[in-house]
């Protein structure tokens, strides 16, 4: 890839000119707290979206497909629930998604297929359509003439995460300003198997279906599906990317690689943020696989290291553990040669050339008390490698896991 | 399979005739406890053994299989150390666990490779082989000459395990009562990939060397490799069996069935005692998978739903939150219809015909009151199904794990 310059911007999906967003409370969630989220352009945008590879698909995944296909990906908004996923809840739940959709359709003045939906929350419970048909209208007036602050939007698709997850960048095509927002959701039921939680993301850039469903696939396979805290794919998850020119500049072959440059930088922040505010999580584990056979070798080592409870509990008693590392090596189904195998700490080896290190444990240690970590392991059988990010498993993960919803 | 009846008995590895077992302490465990054990039949035994999976093998796994190989499966002798796996630790811990069988050999009175080896605890800490030097004369000493108690055996094989896993039981054969016997260890990093953990199973029939082999494949491929705590797969699981014939009965084609069934019997019952032992475990969960297009898929799905950590978590808190086990059904990589899919929590159905029965949740959640509990996930794609066995997950794993070895 070419060298690139991002600068990273304040401000989330509404850093992009011309899309407005609003976070309001329609009364969903049980807890309280902001719930409803809507996200306009104010002219149609190019839309490129992944979803979840999880077969039990919940109905706004099933809806927003649909409308991505009768569109042509022509969008103009995107209307967002937390506090309720609605799915596995059968035909009645279809019909509320296409509800929201039109609903909100009808509020932007377009059509209802330049609408796509998302829902969030707990699986199997109906959405409460009487409470989105009464707050709808309250969203859609928040979101006033002027650019609004993407703040709100970010906090209303929160379910259990800690904190809201925002990212901008800005890059210059042909002299041109181009800005790239995002906001993300997400903290437990999180291992992309294709796209993850939700995640929304603007450019001001006009790009064309081609290189943004193109630039949307290669970011979200090195950022968000790079990620996991617990192993799980959820039934809702899908990053969707919306592109609507406002900028004036044009993404073409001799740009792209700028553009996916400034995309990537963005899914990464948003995707780190959520293993940051994973579920219980205390700390980021940046986890490189190196001396793989073939990359895929590497990333199928790294992701069984990042899911690994002995690892991930190991760490966050920091214990500088290198054997736990070894192990899940060992078992991860790819190519691996002990006598060739290494373990780092950070920049402390504690195994290599089939010999344990362990004078140099302490110093391992007292890394492991930090808060953002790095763990390499080589699995001593080419040079291929991959890195993910994981967070450690804290006793509060099951504690939040064990007492949601009850 | 032919209707068999098998009897439990009491005792474990010495309860066939003729075997003999001692576990005394050396010294290696760092907080004490019983840690060199000795199994010895008076004459040599058929052997057959499985071992781990995982490529970091570890010292004693190597020896034994060269032993296996090279004596044609004639074993006289196990010895066995707990509170070091004697795993990464290069040539020295080889030429280690080759001296563990010498030694024991020499004290036995038999060839070098009728002696085989296992070691657990920490990975990449090298044998304290003066300690075992030492304490092998006293183990040895400690089967005196009557059939020992294979009690505590069971006992220095014992890591996190909390309390020791002992089964027996008695089949007839051609008018001849013929025992089987059997211990295992195992809490953590347990997730048989082939065998798993440590387990010694013994028998007083004899029993020709292609059909032992058979009848323990197909043993552990039910029982120790269908059980999980937390998806890990260690670098020195193992499985013996040991048949040195005392009883005078000698299982052929006919009575294999008969064989198989009470060898079975003894395993399951030393797998589930591991999981009831799981790290943190509060409770015993079968997981069954029904409607799968194949048997592969069934048990894929299975051990997805057992691996869960959203699910072991929600079994932990006795909350009935069947989405996430269709969540996972549907992320687990095979065939699974939402429309025809089920899940039961012991009789209660939660979710059935893509609609949720949540008017039944208070009823599934007193029943997840228990300590010894089924669900059942319906992929409605087929007729194949598969049962395997895991633990809740407790913040007592956590604290186990980030604690362990610090």
């Amino acid at each position: 890839m070419m060298a690139v310059t991002t600068a990273t911007i304040p401000g989330g999906v509404t850093a992009p000119r011309n899309f407005r967003a609003a976070g309001t409370r329609a009364g969903i969630k049980a807890g309280g707290g902001l719930d409803l989220m809507l996200l306009v352009s104010d002219a149609a945008a190019q839309a490129a979206a992944v979803f979840t590879t999880n077969l039990a698909t919940a109905a706004p995944v099933i809806v927003s497909r649909e409308h991505l296909v009768s569109s042509g990906g022509t969008t103009r908004a995107i209307v967002v629930n937390s506090g309720c996923a609605n799915a596995c809840t059968g035909e009645d739940g279809l019909a509320a998604a296409r509800e929201m959709t039109s609903e909100t359709a009808r509020l932007v003045g377009c059509p209802g297929d330049q609408v796509l939906v998302a829902s969030t929350g707990v699986i199997g419970v109906s959405l409460p359509m009487e409470k989105i048909r009464r707050g709808l209208p309250a969203t859609f007036a928040a979101l006033g003439s002027a650019p609004a602050d993407g703040a709100l939007a970010a906090r209303a698709i929160m379910t259990t995460d800690p904190f809201p997850k925002e990212s901008a960048a800005q890059i210059a095509i042909a002299g041109l300003d181009v800005r790239i927002g995002g906001m993300a959701k997400g903290s437990g039921m999180i291992e992309p198997m294709m796209a993850t939680m939700l995640g929304f993301v603007t450019t001001d850039a006009a790009v064309p279906k081609v290189l943004l469903d193109k630039a949307l696939r290669a970011a979200v396979d090195d950022t968000f599906n790079a990620i996991t805290v617990d192993g799980e794919c959820s039934t809702n998850d899908c990053v969707m990317l919306l592109a609507n020119g406002a900028s004036g500049a044009v993404v073409d072959e001799a740009s792209y690689p700028l553009f996916l440059a400034g995309l990537t930088a963005v899914c990464r922040e948003l995707a780190l943020g959520i293993v940051r505010g994973g579920e219980g999580a205390t700390k980021l584990v940046t986890v490189t696989v190196t001396g793989g056979a073939t990359s895929s070798d590497a990333r199928r080592a790294a992701k069984a290291i990042a899911n690994s409870l002995l690892v991930k509990t190991a760490i966050h008693g920091g214990d500088p553990n290198w054997g736990r590392l070894i192990a899940v090596a060992g078992r991860a189904g790819v190519r691996f040669d002990l006598s060739r195998a290494a373990v780092c700490i950070g920049s402390t080896v504690l195994f290599k050339d089939g010999r344990p290190h362990d004078e140099a444990a302490p110093e391992a240690a007292a890394y492991l008390g930090g808060k953002d970590l790095t763990v390499t392991v080589d699995l001593g059988s080419g040079g291929e490698s991959s890195t993910v990010w994981t967070c450690d498993l804290s006793a509060d993960y099951v504690r939040i896991n064990a007492e949601y919803r009850t």
